[in-house]
């Protein structure tokens, strides 16, 4: 097949994001857009993508498209498989752009309008072609989060739906046409009512966010409205929730006062669409899908040091255990237990993981001899330059873990430690004989350790070193 | 610090959860609830959460409180510390039990309730104790989502924010007493949006829900309202943002018509607040930090297979490189970019995300004989038993990746490979000498394939034994 060719008419922060989204999964892209800093700010938001969008596959990405500014819509349009319209929400201003498009793009082109509340039928008045125009809304960052809004002619909707497929997009088709479609209507809702609390000074925007991200926002990521709710629902499930809920929507809880009526109607659609959505799995599975998904993502924003990850990671800093002090025996580096994300296929611990205790546990004597996070910040470390792990037994989700290690040598820049990982119940799971080299985070190369650090790890080393040999080194 | 207490008064999905919570944070636990099957529901919930809180931290968890099961409401709340009130939402039922409660408790007592909706002052109507009694609302499931919404009098609010600190959660608190507090006011805002979604037949629960997950509730889990339409507003902040978006705050994008006017006056509030809630970040330090936590989050994701992490392996899939044919040479086994969740806080590829790298590389050699998806869902694998990592150079996110592997051995349940990692320029990141064993997952022992994996196994063994031994190995 020939590279695809896309045209990207308006380059603000969602044209700019299709043209990443198209460019990344190997189609050419002509952008078209009167501001004269438009390339500077599409080479910023592609470098962001870069960055972030070939990485979220497992697989090589195909090759980069090539990028062209055009100097007008005509240019841009031309030869175009798709051309995307992301102009400002003016309807003569787009109804314009469309007449310009039309005249000159191929007419088997899709034409894609990003606009977040125009009906199809507003966007196609005036128009020779009208069902080659459609809505196609997507949500910023366009070039990572999937999903897209299609309205509009089944068969152009139809062919959109199969080309941003290909590009990993979730289109969901939107089957009668509304002011906003589906998402921005919920997002309306909610930025009407966020702007009242403000404006009465009942919260600030910080406080609003923080009601979010620590709460419905987390669920909300992996299941949607209706799926949480059926699961509080309990084991009496989707109609036991309404009808508990159901009188406060008569109650003064947003300043949404023109409800819906609950008939029994509405309460019979409502529980049958969502047995059609979830009902292959039982309320305590689903509880646990949802409780998986919520661990794995809070964990991830705790690597990333961010919101509710930031949260867990002040609650362990808060209940950071002592150092161990006693450094005649092994020691005691981690205990904990193993979280669902260090799981895979098999339904036990990934290989890989065992190494993140392993890297866990020599951070522990890193820190016993001063080589802690402030260090670090100070631009030292200790990398580890060979690592050998035996596997010995089987670990899943939930265990309790402790991983014991013994310094084998402490010399100069080099750090030897002999790791053991063990189950609550005394096996063993794994060792790993794990070598370390001190180096400076500014040359990225060895070197000793200063004076203080030194001392303390030599002294380990000779403390440890009268322990008898682990069984496990080779 | 002698064991606290709580006392749980109603134990459905809210109680249960609390009661969890505070347990597993080594609290002992009074429970008091009239249905016969709440020891049953409870020991449900806690079994969930017991496989979920403890692994969110990489410590390990305090030793469990004790549980207690009682016959009323005055055993539960006699000599407690805490007192969580979780019946329904009738204001005459929790009158009736904050007298009993108030009748029998300490009076330094903290008595929270977890009401969606009603405000302190018309819980604590007819307490001779009324400044007791406040708002604890929290949110399901309640032993992992960390937010907790306190509304009352300033002392009460006060104590209860630091006891929720140190069991990890998110205590905010509202200020103004308001119906229905502040998320749930966001909550039934959207619910009554979508509940006229459904009626006029617009969308169904399925489709409400994958509007969410595949997009804006991937944003709203790591950054609020607010500060995600802060980067929507570009370079030109918040202000360019309302401005944008103001006008049709006039136009019948929802059905909550009673839209709080944008003065001067609120623009600039919402600005001030924003800069002060984000100011400290530039824009594209803001789209950065945003864009990683989103990869990081759809990878968790990925690992579940669940939503935006589903999405994510259909297009992998459909992506799937073909498998290696020619045997006669090192096989390239993965080739990919390195996502920013393999990443820790030296700046690089943590050294346990390389042995990540080497396990896809066998999965791929597993695959080559047959040793696939399916054949493991049919109850056979290779488990690792020994892997030797050699680490030679540094990688960050981003970087693009090969590895390149070679078969030392198969012969009957031994299969013994040699991983080389190649950045794109050419050098080499890491090897990795790795010996499997061929195991029954019903089992969990080692065992011979069955005759047409072994004879493929062992036919790439004999290819690749004819290369000369590679430089890494010792």
């Amino acid at each position: 097949m020939n590279t695809r060719k896309a045209a990207i008419i308006g380059g603000g922060v969602i044209g700019g994001g299709w043209a990443a989204r198209f460019l990344l999964n190997g189609w050419d892209v002509a952008i078209s857009d009167p501001d004269p800093e438009a390339e500077r700010k599409i080479g910023e938001v592609l470098a962001n993508a870069r960055r972030s969008l070939p990485a979220l596959s497992d697989h090589s990405a195909p090759r980069e498209g090539r990028l062209l500014f055009t100097h007008s819509v005509r240019e841009s349009a031309q030869d175009a498989d798709w051309i995307q319209e992301s102009v400002p929400e003016r309807l003569d201003l787009k109804h314009a752009v469309y007449a310009e498009i039309q005249a000159h793009c191929r007419p088997d082109a899709l034409i894609g309008s990003s606009t977040s509340g125009f009906k199809p039928s507003e966007l196609q008045q005036g128009s020779a072609n009208p069902e080659q125009i459609f809505v196609a809304h997507p949500f910023n960052p366009v070039y990572l989060l999937p999903l897209v809004e299609l309205v509009g002619a089944q068969e152009s909707v139809a062919r959109a739906k199969t080309e941003l497929e290909t590009m990993g997009m979730k289109p969901l088709i939107v089957r009668q046409e509304i002011d906003a479609h589906i998402a921005d209507r919920l997002l309306e809702a909610v930025w009407r009512e966020a702007l009242w609390l403000v404006r009465d000074g009942i919260a600030t925007t910080g406080e609003i966010d923080d009601a979010i991200r620590f709460g419905f926002g987390l669920r909300w990521a992996q299941m949607g409205l209706f799926e949480t709710y059926r699961i509080a629902g309990g084991e009496a499930g989707m109609k036991h929730f309404i009808a508990q809920f159901g009188p406060c929507l008569q109650w003064p809880w947003t300043k949404l006062m023109d409800v819906p009526e609950l008939t029994e109607e509405l309460v019979e659609t409502i529980a049958a669409q969502s047995d059609a959505q979830s009902g292959h799995l039982s309320i305590r599975e689903l509880e646990r899908v949802r409780d998986d998904n919520l661990v794995s993502m809070m964990r991830a924003l705790k690597a990333r040091n961010w919101g509710a990850g930031a949260l867990l990671n002040e609650h362990d800093a808060r209940n950071q255990p002592p150092l161990p002090t006693d450094i005649t025996k092994p020691i005691e580096t981690v205990h904990r237990f193993i979280p669902v994300d260090w799981t895979d296929y098999n339904g036990h611990v990934n290989e890989s993981r065992y190494g993140q205790a392993f890297s866990d546990a020599s951070d522990v004597v890193m820190a016993m001899v001063g080589a802690d996070a402030a260090y670090i910040a100070g631009g030292l470390s200790y990398f580890s330059v060979d690592n050998h792990i035996r596997y010995l037994a089987e670990a899943v989700a939930g265990d309790e873990v402790r991983v014991r290690t013994q310094v084998l040598e402490a010399k100069g820049k080099k750090l030897r430690l002999y790791h053991e990982m063990i189950h609550a119940d005394g096996h063993v799971l794994a060792s790993c004989n794990q070598l370390l080299v001190h180096v400076s985070l500014e040359t990225r190369r060895s070197c000793e350790p200063p004076p203080d650090v030194l001392a303390r790890v030599e002294a380990l080393g000779e403390a440890q070193g009268k322990l008898p040999p682990p069984q496990g080194v080779r």
